[in-house]
Protein backbone atom coordinates (compact mmCIF):
# COMPACT_ATOMS: atom_id res chain seq x y z
CA UNK A 1 0.00 0.00 0.00
CA UNK A 2 1.22 3.58 -1.26
CA UNK A 3 1.68 6.23 1.58
CA UNK A 4 -1.17 8.39 2.54
CA UNK A 5 -0.14 11.66 3.56
CA UNK A 6 -4.17 12.39 4.59
CA UNK A 7 -3.80 10.05 7.23
CA UNK A 8 -3.30 11.67 10.00
CA UNK A 9 -1.88 10.33 13.63
CA UNK A 10 -5.21 10.43 14.94
CA UNK A 11 -6.78 8.13 12.75
CA UNK A 12 -3.55 5.65 13.66
CA UNK A 13 -4.47 6.38 17.29
CA UNK A 14 -8.52 5.59 16.37
CA UNK A 15 -7.26 2.51 14.61
CA UNK A 16 -4.50 0.83 17.62
CA UNK A 17 -7.21 1.71 19.87
CA UNK A 18 -9.80 -0.60 18.09
CA UNK A 19 -7.46 -3.25 17.78
CA UNK A 20 -7.02 -3.11 21.69
CA UNK A 21 -10.73 -3.18 21.83
CA UNK A 22 -12.00 -5.84 19.81
CA UNK A 23 -8.80 -7.42 21.69
CA UNK A 24 -6.90 -7.99 17.96
CA UNK A 25 -4.13 -6.93 20.70
CA UNK A 26 -4.97 -8.09 23.96
CA UNK A 27 -3.86 -6.85 26.72
CA UNK A 28 0.13 -7.55 27.45
CA UNK A 29 0.75 -8.18 23.38
CA UNK A 30 3.57 -7.03 21.39
CA UNK A 31 2.53 -4.49 18.66
CA UNK A 32 4.49 -4.95 15.29
CA UNK A 33 7.00 -2.80 15.08
CA UNK A 34 6.84 1.18 13.10
CA UNK A 35 8.13 0.28 9.71
CA UNK A 36 5.54 -2.69 9.73
CA UNK A 37 2.12 -0.75 11.13
CA UNK A 38 2.86 2.66 8.91
CA UNK A 39 2.77 -0.14 5.86
CA UNK A 40 -0.08 -1.71 7.17
CA UNK A 41 -2.05 1.54 7.78
CA UNK A 42 -0.38 3.54 4.37
CA UNK A 43 1.47 6.33 6.08
CA UNK A 44 4.30 8.34 6.56
CA UNK A 45 6.04 5.91 9.93
CA UNK A 46 6.48 9.59 11.58
CA UNK A 47 2.53 9.25 12.12
CA UNK A 48 3.00 5.72 13.40
CA UNK A 49 5.63 7.14 16.00
CA UNK A 50 3.31 10.24 17.06
CA UNK A 51 0.27 8.07 17.55
CA UNK A 52 1.96 5.71 19.72
CA UNK A 53 3.86 8.38 21.50
CA UNK A 54 0.85 10.02 22.57
CA UNK A 55 -0.92 6.02 23.57
CA UNK A 56 1.66 5.68 25.55
CA UNK A 57 1.52 9.11 27.13
CA UNK A 58 -2.05 8.18 28.11
CA UNK A 59 -0.96 5.15 29.56
CA UNK A 60 -2.55 2.65 26.98
CA UNK A 61 0.86 1.21 25.48
CA UNK A 62 3.99 0.26 27.30
CA UNK A 63 7.05 1.49 25.11
CA UNK A 64 10.62 0.01 25.59
CA UNK A 65 13.89 0.78 24.26
CA UNK A 66 14.63 -2.53 23.03
CA UNK A 67 11.97 -4.73 23.74
CA UNK A 68 8.91 -3.12 21.43
CA UNK A 69 5.71 -1.36 22.48
CA UNK A 70 3.18 -3.36 23.99
CA UNK A 71 -0.45 -3.15 25.48
CA UNK A 72 -0.22 -1.85 28.98
CA UNK A 73 -1.16 -4.98 31.65
CA UNK A 74 -3.81 -3.96 33.92
CA UNK A 75 -2.08 -1.24 36.61
CA UNK A 76 -1.34 -2.70 39.92
CA UNK A 77 -4.45 -2.78 41.83
CA UNK A 78 -3.86 -1.17 44.91
CA UNK A 79 -5.92 1.91 45.69
CA UNK A 80 -4.40 4.51 48.15
CA UNK A 81 -6.55 6.54 50.39
CA UNK A 82 -5.18 9.89 52.34
CA UNK A 83 -6.33 9.41 55.63
CA UNK A 84 -7.00 13.38 56.58
CA UNK A 85 -7.96 14.77 60.03
CA UNK A 86 -11.65 14.95 59.80
CA UNK A 87 -11.27 18.84 59.91
CA UNK A 88 -8.99 19.58 56.51
CA UNK A 89 -11.51 16.96 54.87
CA UNK A 90 -14.37 19.18 55.47
CA UNK A 91 -12.34 22.26 55.18
CA UNK A 92 -11.31 21.03 51.41
CA UNK A 93 -14.64 20.36 50.92
CA UNK A 94 -15.59 24.21 51.16
CA UNK A 95 -17.58 23.48 54.15
CA UNK A 96 -17.02 25.15 57.93
CA UNK A 97 -15.75 23.05 60.64
CA UNK A 98 -17.51 22.65 64.09
CA UNK A 99 -16.10 20.21 66.48
CA UNK A 100 -18.09 19.52 69.69
CA UNK A 101 -17.30 17.26 72.74
CA UNK A 102 -20.24 15.43 73.50
CA UNK A 103 -18.51 13.08 76.50
CA UNK A 104 -15.53 12.81 78.23
CA UNK A 105 -14.70 10.31 80.94
CA UNK A 106 -11.68 8.39 82.31
CA UNK A 107 -12.67 4.82 83.47
CA UNK A 108 -11.76 0.88 83.08
CA UNK A 109 -10.56 -0.40 80.02
CA UNK A 110 -13.76 -2.28 78.72
CA UNK A 111 -13.16 -5.83 78.24
CA UNK A 112 -13.75 -6.14 74.48
CA UNK A 113 -11.31 -2.79 74.18
CA UNK A 114 -8.64 -5.07 76.33
CA UNK A 115 -8.92 -8.06 74.07
CA UNK A 116 -8.70 -5.86 70.99
CA UNK A 117 -5.53 -4.00 72.05
CA UNK A 118 -4.55 -6.24 74.20
CA UNK A 119 -4.31 -4.29 77.57
CA UNK A 120 -4.62 -5.51 80.97
CA UNK A 121 -8.25 -5.28 82.55
CA UNK A 122 -6.15 -2.56 85.59
CA UNK A 123 -5.19 -0.46 82.75
CA UNK A 124 -7.53 2.73 82.41
CA UNK A 125 -8.56 4.63 79.21
CA UNK A 126 -10.13 8.24 78.43
CA UNK A 127 -13.37 7.94 76.58
CA UNK A 128 -14.22 10.49 74.36
CA UNK A 129 -17.77 10.81 72.05
CA UNK A 130 -17.34 13.94 69.86
CA UNK A 131 -18.89 15.92 66.99
CA UNK A 132 -17.73 16.76 63.71
CA UNK A 133 -19.86 19.38 61.50
CA UNK A 134 -19.63 20.43 58.18
CA UNK A 135 -21.91 23.88 57.59
CA UNK A 136 -23.65 22.98 60.76
CA UNK A 137 -24.64 19.42 59.27
CA UNK A 138 -23.60 16.35 61.17
CA UNK A 139 -20.62 14.81 59.53
CA UNK A 140 -19.13 12.47 61.78
CA UNK A 141 -19.45 10.79 64.95
CA UNK A 142 -15.95 9.78 66.69
CA UNK A 143 -15.59 7.29 69.35
CA UNK A 144 -12.69 7.24 70.58
CA UNK A 145 -10.22 5.68 73.55
CA UNK A 146 -6.85 6.32 74.46
CA UNK A 147 -4.59 4.61 76.49
CA UNK A 148 -3.70 6.09 79.78
CA UNK A 149 -0.53 4.29 80.26
CA UNK A 150 0.76 5.43 76.74
CA UNK A 151 -0.19 8.29 77.06
CA UNK A 152 -0.86 9.90 80.34
CA UNK A 153 -0.91 13.73 79.43
CA UNK A 154 -4.54 13.10 77.58
CA UNK A 155 -5.80 12.91 81.23
CA UNK A 156 -4.85 16.02 81.64
CA UNK A 157 -6.71 17.57 78.74
CA UNK A 158 -10.43 18.76 78.27
CA UNK A 159 -10.69 18.19 74.87
CA UNK A 160 -14.06 20.82 74.97
CA UNK A 161 -11.71 23.17 72.31
CA UNK A 162 -9.74 20.61 70.29
CA UNK A 163 -10.72 17.13 68.80
CA UNK A 164 -8.80 14.15 70.13
CA UNK A 165 -7.65 13.04 66.59
CA UNK A 166 -6.03 16.60 65.90
CA UNK A 167 -4.43 16.51 69.38
CA UNK A 168 -2.84 12.88 69.33
CA UNK A 169 -1.26 13.98 65.92
CA UNK A 170 0.75 17.15 67.59
CA UNK A 171 1.54 15.44 70.65
CA UNK A 172 1.90 11.90 70.52
CA UNK A 173 4.43 9.63 67.94
CA UNK A 174 2.91 6.69 66.73
CA UNK A 175 4.37 3.37 64.61
CA UNK A 176 2.02 1.74 63.11
CA UNK A 177 -1.42 2.17 62.23
CA UNK A 178 -4.20 -0.56 61.41
CA UNK A 179 -7.53 0.85 59.35
CA UNK A 180 -10.16 -1.04 58.74
CA UNK A 181 -13.60 0.32 56.29
CA UNK A 182 -17.02 -1.39 57.29
CA UNK A 183 -20.58 -0.72 57.11
CA UNK A 184 -22.65 -0.54 60.46
CA UNK A 185 -26.63 -0.35 60.49
CA UNK A 186 -27.51 3.22 62.43
CA UNK A 187 -29.44 2.68 66.32
CA UNK A 188 -30.90 5.45 68.28
CA UNK A 189 -27.73 7.15 69.26
CA UNK A 190 -26.56 7.72 65.59
CA UNK A 191 -29.88 8.69 64.51
CA UNK A 192 -29.43 11.20 67.25
CA UNK A 193 -26.48 12.42 66.38
CA UNK A 194 -25.95 11.76 62.45
CA UNK A 195 -29.58 12.98 61.89
CA UNK A 196 -31.44 10.46 59.53
CA UNK A 197 -32.92 7.07 61.23
CA UNK A 198 -32.38 3.82 63.30
CA UNK A 199 -31.58 1.82 60.35
CA UNK A 200 -29.53 4.21 58.25
CA UNK A 201 -25.67 2.45 57.07
CA UNK A 202 -22.86 4.44 58.41
CA UNK A 203 -19.22 4.10 56.61
CA UNK A 204 -17.28 3.57 59.40
CA UNK A 205 -13.26 3.98 59.85
CA UNK A 206 -11.81 2.07 62.55
CA UNK A 207 -8.14 3.06 63.76
CA UNK A 208 -5.86 1.52 66.46
CA UNK A 209 -2.66 3.33 66.65
CA UNK A 210 0.27 2.12 68.32
CA UNK A 211 3.79 3.28 69.65
CA UNK A 212 6.15 0.38 69.16
CA UNK A 213 4.67 -2.10 70.95
CA UNK A 214 2.29 0.11 73.36
CA UNK A 215 -1.67 0.98 71.99
CA UNK A 216 -1.46 4.52 71.89
CA UNK A 217 -5.68 5.10 70.77
CA UNK A 218 -8.86 3.04 69.45
CA UNK A 219 -11.44 5.40 67.02
CA UNK A 220 -14.52 4.10 65.39
CA UNK A 221 -15.36 6.54 62.87
CA UNK A 222 -19.13 7.08 62.14
CA UNK A 223 -19.58 9.19 59.01
CA UNK A 224 -23.47 10.61 58.24
CA UNK A 225 -25.05 8.34 56.11
CA UNK A 226 -24.27 8.87 51.66
CA UNK A 227 -20.83 9.53 52.61
CA UNK A 228 -18.27 8.33 50.05
CA UNK A 229 -15.04 8.39 50.19
CA UNK A 230 -13.13 8.08 47.05
CA UNK A 231 -10.11 8.01 44.96
CA UNK A 232 -8.98 8.06 41.60
CA UNK A 233 -5.70 5.78 40.23
CA UNK B 1 27.63 10.91 87.02
CA UNK B 2 30.33 8.11 86.83
CA UNK B 3 29.69 5.23 83.50
CA UNK B 4 27.76 2.28 85.17
CA UNK B 5 28.36 -0.73 82.89
CA UNK B 6 25.26 -2.17 84.49
CA UNK B 7 22.92 -0.04 82.29
CA UNK B 8 22.05 -1.82 79.48
CA UNK B 9 20.97 -0.27 75.84
CA UNK B 10 17.21 -1.87 76.80
CA UNK B 11 17.21 0.11 79.86
CA UNK B 12 18.30 3.30 77.61
CA UNK B 13 15.52 2.43 75.23
CA UNK B 14 12.92 2.56 78.14
CA UNK B 15 14.18 5.88 79.60
CA UNK B 16 14.06 7.28 76.08
CA UNK B 17 10.58 6.46 75.13
CA UNK B 18 9.50 6.93 78.65
CA UNK B 19 10.86 10.37 77.16
CA UNK B 20 8.90 10.23 73.82
CA UNK B 21 5.61 9.15 75.79
CA UNK B 22 5.68 12.16 78.32
CA UNK B 23 5.88 14.27 75.59
CA UNK B 24 9.55 15.30 77.40
CA UNK B 25 10.55 15.09 73.36
CA UNK B 26 7.64 15.48 71.80
CA UNK B 27 7.33 14.25 67.79
CA UNK B 28 9.62 16.48 65.88
CA UNK B 29 11.74 17.10 68.98
CA UNK B 30 15.57 17.30 68.13
CA UNK B 31 17.07 14.81 70.65
CA UNK B 32 20.26 15.66 72.70
CA UNK B 33 23.61 14.25 71.18
CA UNK B 34 24.37 10.68 72.38
CA UNK B 35 27.55 11.88 74.47
CA UNK B 36 25.43 14.17 76.34
CA UNK B 37 22.63 11.68 76.71
CA UNK B 38 25.39 8.93 77.86
CA UNK B 39 26.54 11.35 80.71
CA UNK B 40 22.95 11.99 81.54
CA UNK B 41 21.58 8.59 81.78
CA UNK B 42 25.53 7.35 82.86
CA UNK B 43 26.54 4.85 80.78
CA UNK B 44 28.51 4.35 77.83
CA UNK B 45 28.22 6.01 74.78
CA UNK B 46 27.98 2.89 72.98
CA UNK B 47 25.17 1.93 74.88
CA UNK B 48 23.20 5.25 73.79
CA UNK B 49 24.10 4.63 70.38
CA UNK B 50 22.68 1.22 70.51
CA UNK B 51 19.38 2.31 72.05
CA UNK B 52 19.28 4.91 69.60
CA UNK B 53 19.88 2.62 66.47
CA UNK B 54 17.64 -0.07 67.65
CA UNK B 55 14.28 3.24 68.59
CA UNK B 56 15.07 4.44 64.70
CA UNK B 57 14.64 0.80 63.50
CA UNK B 58 11.36 0.75 65.05
CA UNK B 59 10.17 3.83 63.73
CA UNK B 60 10.05 5.76 66.41
CA UNK B 61 13.50 8.02 65.87
CA UNK B 62 14.98 9.11 62.98
CA UNK B 63 18.78 10.09 62.69
CA UNK B 64 20.53 11.78 60.19
CA UNK B 65 24.07 12.44 59.74
CA UNK B 66 24.41 16.13 60.72
CA UNK B 67 21.10 17.36 61.68
CA UNK B 68 21.32 14.65 64.55
CA UNK B 69 17.78 12.48 66.06
CA UNK B 70 14.60 13.75 65.96
CA UNK B 71 11.34 11.99 67.33
CA UNK B 72 10.02 11.19 64.13
CA UNK B 73 6.86 12.70 62.83
CA UNK B 74 3.70 11.05 62.11
CA UNK B 75 3.98 8.92 59.04
CA UNK B 76 2.42 10.09 56.19
CA UNK B 77 -1.57 9.01 56.69
CA UNK B 78 -1.65 7.40 53.47
CA UNK B 79 -3.38 3.97 53.36
CA UNK B 80 -2.96 1.53 50.47
CA UNK B 81 -5.56 -1.05 50.14
CA UNK B 82 -4.89 -3.42 47.02
CA UNK B 83 -8.45 -4.57 45.07
CA UNK B 84 -8.61 -8.40 44.43
CA UNK B 85 -10.36 -10.35 42.15
CA UNK B 86 -12.89 -11.63 44.06
CA UNK B 87 -12.07 -15.12 43.86
CA UNK B 88 -8.42 -14.12 45.10
CA UNK B 89 -9.82 -12.51 48.22
CA UNK B 90 -11.67 -15.51 48.86
CA UNK B 91 -9.02 -17.89 48.61
CA UNK B 92 -6.75 -16.13 50.92
CA UNK B 93 -9.00 -16.49 53.40
CA UNK B 94 -8.89 -20.34 53.10
CA UNK B 95 -12.14 -20.55 52.13
CA UNK B 96 -13.53 -22.35 48.51
CA UNK B 97 -14.44 -20.21 46.29
CA UNK B 98 -17.88 -20.27 44.08
CA UNK B 99 -19.49 -18.06 41.22
CA UNK B 100 -22.62 -18.18 39.59
CA UNK B 101 -24.53 -15.64 37.36
CA UNK B 102 -27.82 -14.40 38.20
CA UNK B 103 -28.91 -12.40 35.13
CA UNK B 104 -27.64 -10.79 32.28
CA UNK B 105 -28.91 -8.93 29.92
CA UNK B 106 -28.39 -6.89 27.30
CA UNK B 107 -30.30 -3.23 26.99
CA UNK B 108 -30.08 0.39 26.48
CA UNK B 109 -28.08 2.24 29.16
CA UNK B 110 -30.53 3.85 32.05
CA UNK B 111 -30.19 7.38 32.35
CA UNK B 112 -28.46 6.87 36.00
CA UNK B 113 -25.63 5.35 34.04
CA UNK B 114 -25.23 7.11 31.29
CA UNK B 115 -25.47 10.31 33.24
CA UNK B 116 -22.52 8.65 35.56
CA UNK B 117 -20.45 7.65 32.73
CA UNK B 118 -20.87 10.32 30.05
CA UNK B 119 -22.41 7.71 27.68
CA UNK B 120 -25.18 8.39 24.97
CA UNK B 121 -28.68 7.32 25.76
CA UNK B 122 -28.29 4.62 22.23
CA UNK B 123 -25.33 3.08 23.87
CA UNK B 124 -26.15 -0.16 25.00
CA UNK B 125 -24.90 -2.18 28.27
CA UNK B 126 -24.73 -5.42 28.89
CA UNK B 127 -25.89 -5.81 32.48
CA UNK B 128 -24.80 -8.61 35.33
CA UNK B 129 -26.01 -9.68 38.59
CA UNK B 130 -23.94 -11.96 40.05
CA UNK B 131 -22.94 -13.70 43.53
CA UNK B 132 -19.73 -14.70 44.69
CA UNK B 133 -19.53 -17.42 47.72
CA UNK B 134 -17.17 -18.33 50.29
CA UNK B 135 -17.43 -21.36 51.79
CA UNK B 136 -21.00 -21.73 50.08
CA UNK B 137 -22.12 -18.56 52.35
CA UNK B 138 -22.68 -15.29 50.54
CA UNK B 139 -20.16 -13.05 50.14
CA UNK B 140 -20.65 -10.27 47.45
CA UNK B 141 -23.32 -9.46 45.08
CA UNK B 142 -22.27 -8.12 42.09
CA UNK B 143 -23.88 -5.26 39.50
CA UNK B 144 -22.08 -4.86 36.64
CA UNK B 145 -23.11 -3.19 33.41
CA UNK B 146 -20.42 -3.33 30.67
CA UNK B 147 -20.11 -0.92 27.96
CA UNK B 148 -20.42 -2.54 24.74
CA UNK B 149 -19.43 0.11 22.79
CA UNK B 150 -15.66 -0.47 23.74
CA UNK B 151 -16.14 -4.22 24.93
CA UNK B 152 -18.32 -5.14 22.14
CA UNK B 153 -16.58 -8.79 22.27
CA UNK B 154 -18.46 -8.71 25.84
CA UNK B 155 -21.73 -9.48 23.80
CA UNK B 156 -20.58 -12.85 22.85
CA UNK B 157 -19.40 -14.03 26.19
CA UNK B 158 -22.11 -15.76 28.51
CA UNK B 159 -20.66 -15.42 31.78
CA UNK B 160 -22.10 -18.60 33.09
CA UNK B 161 -18.42 -20.10 34.38
CA UNK B 162 -16.33 -16.91 34.93
CA UNK B 163 -17.26 -13.79 36.32
CA UNK B 164 -16.91 -10.30 34.47
CA UNK B 165 -14.23 -8.88 36.89
CA UNK B 166 -11.42 -11.91 36.41
CA UNK B 167 -12.67 -11.94 32.24
CA UNK B 168 -12.36 -8.17 31.78
CA UNK B 169 -9.09 -8.11 33.59
CA UNK B 170 -7.35 -10.91 31.07
CA UNK B 171 -9.35 -9.34 27.81
CA UNK B 172 -10.12 -5.69 28.44
CA UNK B 173 -6.92 -3.17 29.10
CA UNK B 174 -7.66 -0.06 31.15
CA UNK B 175 -6.02 3.43 32.26
CA UNK B 176 -8.01 4.85 35.10
CA UNK B 177 -9.82 3.96 37.74
CA UNK B 178 -12.51 5.38 40.31
CA UNK B 179 -13.15 3.87 43.19
CA UNK B 180 -15.91 4.58 45.97
CA UNK B 181 -16.22 2.72 49.41
CA UNK B 182 -19.61 3.62 51.07
CA UNK B 183 -21.95 2.08 53.43
CA UNK B 184 -25.78 0.82 51.58
CA UNK B 185 -28.86 0.07 53.48
CA UNK B 186 -29.95 -3.32 52.43
CA UNK B 187 -32.59 -3.80 50.51
CA UNK B 188 -35.66 -6.87 49.87
CA UNK B 189 -33.10 -7.92 46.78
CA UNK B 190 -29.21 -7.46 49.12
CA UNK B 191 -31.75 -9.86 51.92
CA UNK B 192 -32.62 -12.33 49.43
CA UNK B 193 -28.99 -12.73 47.71
CA UNK B 194 -26.96 -11.95 51.13
CA UNK B 195 -28.62 -13.81 53.56
CA UNK B 196 -29.40 -11.17 56.57
CA UNK B 197 -32.44 -8.95 56.36
CA UNK B 198 -33.63 -5.82 54.82
CA UNK B 199 -32.20 -3.35 57.34
CA UNK B 200 -28.41 -4.75 57.48
CA UNK B 201 -25.52 -2.19 56.04
CA UNK B 202 -23.48 -3.53 53.54
CA UNK B 203 -20.11 -2.13 52.99
CA UNK B 204 -20.26 -0.91 49.30
CA UNK B 205 -17.52 -0.72 46.70
CA UNK B 206 -18.35 1.37 43.45
CA UNK B 207 -15.44 1.26 40.44
CA UNK B 208 -15.44 2.80 37.18
CA UNK B 209 -13.00 2.15 34.65
CA UNK B 210 -11.49 3.81 31.78
CA UNK B 211 -10.01 3.27 28.51
CA UNK B 212 -8.26 6.46 27.70
CA UNK B 213 -11.34 8.30 27.22
CA UNK B 214 -14.00 5.68 26.86
CA UNK B 215 -15.86 4.20 29.97
CA UNK B 216 -15.27 0.40 30.10
CA UNK B 217 -17.40 -0.51 33.02
CA UNK B 218 -19.20 0.59 36.39
CA UNK B 219 -19.33 -2.56 38.85
CA UNK B 220 -21.15 -2.11 42.27
CA UNK B 221 -20.04 -4.58 45.05
CA UNK B 222 -22.11 -4.82 48.23
CA UNK B 223 -20.17 -6.78 50.90
CA UNK B 224 -22.27 -9.55 53.49
CA UNK B 225 -23.02 -7.59 56.54
CA UNK B 226 -20.18 -7.36 58.90
CA UNK B 227 -17.57 -7.30 56.00
CA UNK B 228 -13.99 -5.80 56.83
CA UNK B 229 -11.82 -4.09 54.41
CA UNK B 230 -8.28 -4.04 56.84
CA UNK B 231 -5.28 -2.72 56.15
CA UNK B 232 -1.79 -1.97 58.67
CA UNK B 233 0.49 0.76 57.63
Amino acid sequence: MGEDTRVSYQDIKARVLAAIRDNTWPPGAMLPGEVALAQEYGCARATVNRAMRELAEEGILERKRKAGTRVKLAPARQARFSIPVVREEIEALGASYRYALVSRSEEATPKWLAAQLGLGAGDRVLHLVCMHYADERPFQLEQRWINLATVPQAAKKDFSQTGPNEWLVSEVPFTDIRLSFSACRGNRETAEFLGGNETDAHFTVERVTWLGERPVTYARLLFHAGYRMTTTL
